[in-house]
């Protein structure tokens, strides 16, 4: 019972089969592979267009490199307050841009929204030398909240960005969840609503590591070549990335993970709101579930050796605070869990004579 | 017959199937699981010692993240002019070092001696703040040459280095290579010899992307992973890296590969000395055979399909410069190369009469 | 009549005179000579302690290069939102430090205070690699609401951060305008209270361009030698800067400066508050003045060619927001305002009749 | 008698004077002055154009600001070995280009000569990410060899850097001294000639501190005012700067100090060879002489108190080489170097019987 992060379970049967079908032979080094050819292509068909594709093995990688090439040292990307490139990457886009200013905004749910945006846009003055330049607005998708822009909000804030010519970029870690949750298709969650460049993340969803830095205008691509290299992200064995890549698109297999993991999460909001005294903090959008649970519940879960993380309540709307014996938590679930974990997990959070009836369940 | 590195591979037997072995089940995330604890155990007997490990993607990032512990951003590294980190990383180490200096110095074979190193630093006061600090000396071993220091020239190079107090950084992309040449252990190739810090290197060797960042003096590792982390390379799912590195060193596997790869080179040796007007640049030491040409043989065998690098004679022996006609060219073996492949080399760089016999051999 | 910055003026005359008396004969450079000894001496005495000294030209040179000696670039310095190296430099601590993270906090009056320091500290976990980890705490003294610390108020703030190991750095741009305020010594208001690191403002206060940047624990400088020179800030004619500090520093000068600037701006609040319908937005504490002007007033005091610029209401005490048809400004004083310009500045703003019984004052 | 350097001086009356006069009344910060907007106009007479001109307060700082403009932090930047970007700032270049490379080229008398740079150039492949690309070639002028490149020998260097899209940037620290000497204007010596971006050096010339960044094409200058303002190089009472580079130019007074100066080296040289055995390493062509001097004559020149450095004869003529018991030293005159001084040190370095006619000459 793991739902600490959709980071923790393996690759898929299929996306692990494409790397030992990939392992024999004879393939060009860093990049200039025939699978890494293939994946570029399948990425273009994804998106219904013409793109520049950089794959590399981790999500804050993709996230600098993109916003690197689009932020000068004196530049300032705008995002949430709790995004993961603000808060989880040990200054990442700092690094890689030379020391741009991340300047992380207020707004329930870890979303934007385009007011709080243009407010703080209003107080940058363009042009002034002792300010840091707006340079970029970052958004993602889901967010760090498990919350899904709809096609609206983000075209709203990509207008306001581009109203003062910033570059719009989604961390797209959990973009198949989104996906899916929208309905729609990758090009109307990304360019068709001004997106502008893309960290379209495969690791949580599926494969080992294996992410994609998508520039949907190819000439702000420019400098990645250079950049990824000197950051050690062109991996000598291009096959690597380029096979699980392959493997994920195909036949919409992507999708189809990201189903499953969004169901997972269905299922287990059920399961939790089933316990007694237990509220969900932010809706549940995508492949998390904030419930907001007693401190009773909380000893039995952890009792049962479930596992999850305590969660801030920073975010949360004033109305769906923890009170007095209660907190927020974050349970993540991913394309491997399984019916029978969600179930234990539930039976677990029951009050004992509940909890003795469904013991039997026995999950790994 | 591709000779054009030992990364256009992919990985060994053992090492794939460890990979799949590893996918199944819940690991913690960002190298917290079972199997890196068991690698960094597993590095700590290969190298007798209680050293601090950083499991890495890509050796440019192994060289960058390793210098960049040791040395300022006014900081100097000494290493040889032809290098990987003064020539091929796109100027990796600077990026990583916030601007540091790469010295490149002279020496045949592309291997520095003590005395180039001593003349360099005698021009480098200490303490100057005109001047940049030499901070660390690296050497590649093997080197880009393909050829071995032996123990008493690390010895000797380190002894330089730390009468300065540069730190001492092994680049061994091509560890395993030049350790099966010398018949030592790796504890006598490294820090008994006065290397502080080793890129050790797998991927070339039989992996798909793995190389492990040591630090023999652990109080050096300290900023390792905030600076890891900071630059993408901490990956999410640390069983990707760990476990081919654990089959890699498994009863000796790793070695086994190397002995592999440079039994093809003595091979492939033999059947380009067999050639006419044939000669050998550097000598051969590890996997890598860099044979001169006559402009004949060369053709040959590019129109038999067979793919090797040309290659800047810079630091080959005065006497052995390629004279009219003639030039310079990198052969590169791998655990993968096969006889067939050698042979077919061969007789495809025979005149006419010979090669036409041969001609039978079936090699993909 | 400009009260827009305290930049806006000269130098004193002594110290205009001893740049004047500075100028002839030969003297080492790069700051190797003996007027610079004789300055670094002074300035020992001034903080009655064995000190490092560095001179620099600019304010945000002497910030910069101080915060990046005790901040890696993963570390974070923690300071106000409104500070001027949060929002007025252009990025300049991110530069410096290679990418560190300038982490804005809130305070009435542009100050901190404990509770708030503490607070962002427990949500920045020591240790953690995803996390940018605390390394430097940084106050203004004067505030950017020309708000004084007391010697309390800045023990208490320090005693916060040491316990996390942060280093303390107080940016003296108004240094001596808050000394004389508190009637301290300059050791009492600074290591005495716990500051590391002081940014020894002269430049505002009667210098043309000599800031020094003060290590109070000197073990903390060992770096600035080369992080001076490789910024460009360590001029080749030492002398220069090294002429005005001295002049700057004897018998007093420094105070009567400031002194005499703190008392122009009480009397500039007193003229302001004859005014009808004028209040005070930020209480005076050194040589700024924070008036709340109603429209008609601000009207008049520019149609008289007075300079001064609008300011930010946001760091406000609640009950002081400016209401309706209301707007808050700052205004400046330097050793240089006169009375002349304060009396033409009242005149200028008095409703009709009695501005005209006192337009014959005139002024420059 | 201190022949160590052209920044041992103040500076000339006459910029002291404006100096003096600036000093009083307000004048806007940060650049934004009266004194700097005419310095701007008059630059432009100067060099017959409109350009963008950046005042800043050291060389250093000029040249990393002025090449940081045009290399990308995995850019390559071409200059000699020798100069001051390579060897004397502590790697400022490195620090102001996030990380670019700083490439050192040989040529006799610390000048670069076509052929080597597009020698360089040719083994740097455009465009492959593995390699630092080539951004820009520096050129010292005078070199640091005191040697003076002509017109044509400009213009053949900056037309090899044109072919690859380098952008050719001139140090010009002893701009005045090898202008007078060539006889042409500022603009044949500059943009005529292809250069794009100068570093047009006042300090060492007369003033205290003022150095001028000269963009010939305003395109390139765009970034410069957050990169300026970032660095902490835009000082707020930007009077200082701008006050001494008016005078400087006013009434060709930067040319008649620049003639003072090389006319004091024509004096030096003639008193050097005046004594026995001494040579001359570098033709003197600006303000400095580079004798190689017997030992007996550099031990009483140094008893007699006379100070100068001894130099690296790295980049002498092979047949100019000090031989055993000689060596090779640096003498450089400003406008300040004396008639009285320079005879003083002739006599001092005449064996006994002639010294002792001329010690009753006395001088400071």
């Amino acid at each position: 019972m793991n739902f600490r992060s959709d980071n923790t379970a393996g690759a898929s049967e299929k996306v692990l089969a494409a790397l030992i079908a990939a392992n024999g032979g004879v393939q060009a080094a860093y990049g200039a592979d025939e699978i890494t050819a293939r994946v570029e292509k399948a990425l273009c068909e994804v998106f219904e267009r013409d793109i520049a594709v950089f794959l590399v093995a981790s999500g804050t990688a993709a996230n600098s490199l993109a916003l690197s090439c689009v932020t000068p040292p004196w530049g300032a990307v705008l995002c949430h307050a709790e995004s993961h490139i603000a808060k989880d990457e040990c200054g990442a886009p700092e690094f890689f841009s030379a020391g741009a200013k991340i300047v992380g905004l207020p707004g329930i749910g870890c979303k934007l929204d385009p007011a709080t945006v243009a407010k703080q846009l209003a107080r940058m003055p363009a042009g002034s030398p002792s300010d840091s330049q707006p340079a970029a607005l970052s958004i993602s998708q889901a967010s760090e909240a498990g919350m899904v822009y709809s096609l609206g909000e983000t075209s709203a804030l990509a207008k306001v960005a581009h109203s003062r010519n910033l570059a719009v970029h989604m961390d797209g870690a959990r973009f198949a969840n989104a996906l899916v949750t929208l309905g729609c298709t990758p090009a109307e969650m990304s360019w068709k609503a001004g997106i502008d460049m893309l960290s379209f993340g495969a690791t949580k969803n599926g494969c080992l590591a294996a992410e994609a830095v998508i520039f949907f205008d190819k000439s702000k691509a420019v400098d990645m070549p250079f950049r990824r290299k000197r950051s050690g992200h062109t991996l000598s064995k291009g096959r690597l990335l380029a096979a699980q890549m392959e493997a994920y698109l195909q036949a919409g297999h992507w999708l189809d993970l990201a189903r499953r993991a969004n169901h997972a999460a269905l299922r287990l909001e059920q399961a939790l709101l089933s316990l007694p005294g237990v509220r969900i903090g932010w809706p549940r959008q995508a492949n998390e579930v904030f419930p907001i649970l007693p401190a009773a519940i909380d000893e039995r879960l952890r009792a049962a050796n479930a596992a999850y993380h305590p969660w801030s309540p920073d975010w949360l709307p004033p109305k769906s605070m923890p009170r007095a014996g209660e907190a927020l938590f974050r349970f993540v679930t991913s394309f491997r869990t399984s019916s029978a974990e969600i179930e234990a997990l539930g039976a677990a959070g029951q009050p004992e004579p509940i909890r003795s009836t469904r013991a039997k369940v026995k999950v790994r």
